[in-house]
């Protein structure tokens, strides 16, 4: 989680059951405190993980006291809604030109798929946070996982109709195809950057383009 | 997650980091004693998830002090360990005579889709605990999560090569294959519990065969 922007998106969820009563209290946030408080977080889970970040540790990276990491974010599952929040963002950032290209669905899935992965390895312990640490997070949309597969449904779905309307793919239910594809994709993901020694990007990415059919790439 | 059985299985893993202190203490432990601080559990998940519990509720409806349950349980993670690998060696039961089952691997594993959908739809807290908290629980084994997918793959990853073998199913990476039934099953399996109202089992039944170019079943 190297590059962290803040995207605007970043406070649209929250962790559910908490009350928002610290940020209250500040009249003026400095995006960029923000910014550098999830930055340093982003750095000490690619090192350890999520599971052994402390709070102080955080604020020290960051170059901020305690208290002001308090007043920026509630605790641990805030800071974690707020990364995840920010890494989806800026994955969807990623995957929304191979969704525009010009082409077949095949070719477009394809793409895709690569932007996913490259994604994926360019930031492995922030994408392993993302879709793994946010399935114990209760927020206002939801649980955290179930949220961020749904922003990526979201921006499949169209493209899945278009395919079907045009008659490149078999008529079926649009959400559930694209469910499949977001579940199957994240899914083999996760593995594939576990078990390295088992299949390379290379052989993944051929695994999923015959598991959806897709024809062979030319060239 | 109302059936708890003790299954010789508890135990087999544990939350990682965390010395093995209390538990060394207890010179003769009573598995009754421990199933039904499980069961407690279990059902105390069933209606307020696992996140909610607080250790206190679950040792007064088990009945027994805080104290005897820190005798059992290091805390909180290893109650989600040893739950977990209780509620998948039941699933693993039903799942294994739809794998044994004579005929094709079409059959087999519609039986099996079939078994999945019925454990997941008999108790959906217990089902929803075990395939989401357990992301961000690491073990002895590794993560939880991924612990409950290899557990499946192991089963299913012989039947996919008798498949391959017989020539039903194109030759492919076993295991990527497995992980990738496990994975989409899964995934869905959660969709569906969480949107009853866009489609029924039948409908995700039917949506799963599709998927896997199983041939329409007869009669």
């Amino acid at each position: 989680m190297a590059a962290v922007k803040t995207t605007g998106l970043v406070g649209a969820i929250r962790p559910a059951g908490v009350p928002k009563r610290a940020r209250k209290g500040l009249r003026s946030p400095n995006p960029e405190t923000a910014a550098k408080v999830l930055s340093a977080a982003a750095d000490l889970i690619g090192s350890g993980g999520f599971r052994r970040l402390r709070v102080e540790e955080v604020a020290e990276r960051a170059g901020v006291s305690v208290g002001t990491f308090y007043l920026y974010f509630e605790g641990k599952d805030d800071l974690l809604v707020q990364l995840v929040v920010d890494h989806t963002a800026r994955l969807r950032q990623r995957l929304a030109p191979a969704y525009a290209t010009e082409g077949s669905f095949a070719a477009r899935l394809r793409q895709a798929l690569d932007a996913y992965l490259g994604f994926a390895e360019d930031d492995e312990a922030g994408f392993l946070c993302t879709v793994q640490d946010g399935g114990m997070v209760d927020t206002t949309a939801g649980r955290l996982s179930t949220w961020v597969v749904g922003q990526h449904v979201a921006d499949l779905r169209p493209v899945v109709e278009e395919a079907m309307a045009k008659g490149e793919i078999r008529r079926d239910d649009p959400t559930l195809v694209s469910q499949a594809i977001v579940g199957l994709v994240q899914h083999l993901a996760i593995f594939w950057l576990q078990h390295r020694d088992h299949c390379t990007r290379a052989d993944l990415q051929r695994f999923v383009e015959r598991s959806a059919n897709l024809p062979p790439k030319l060239g």
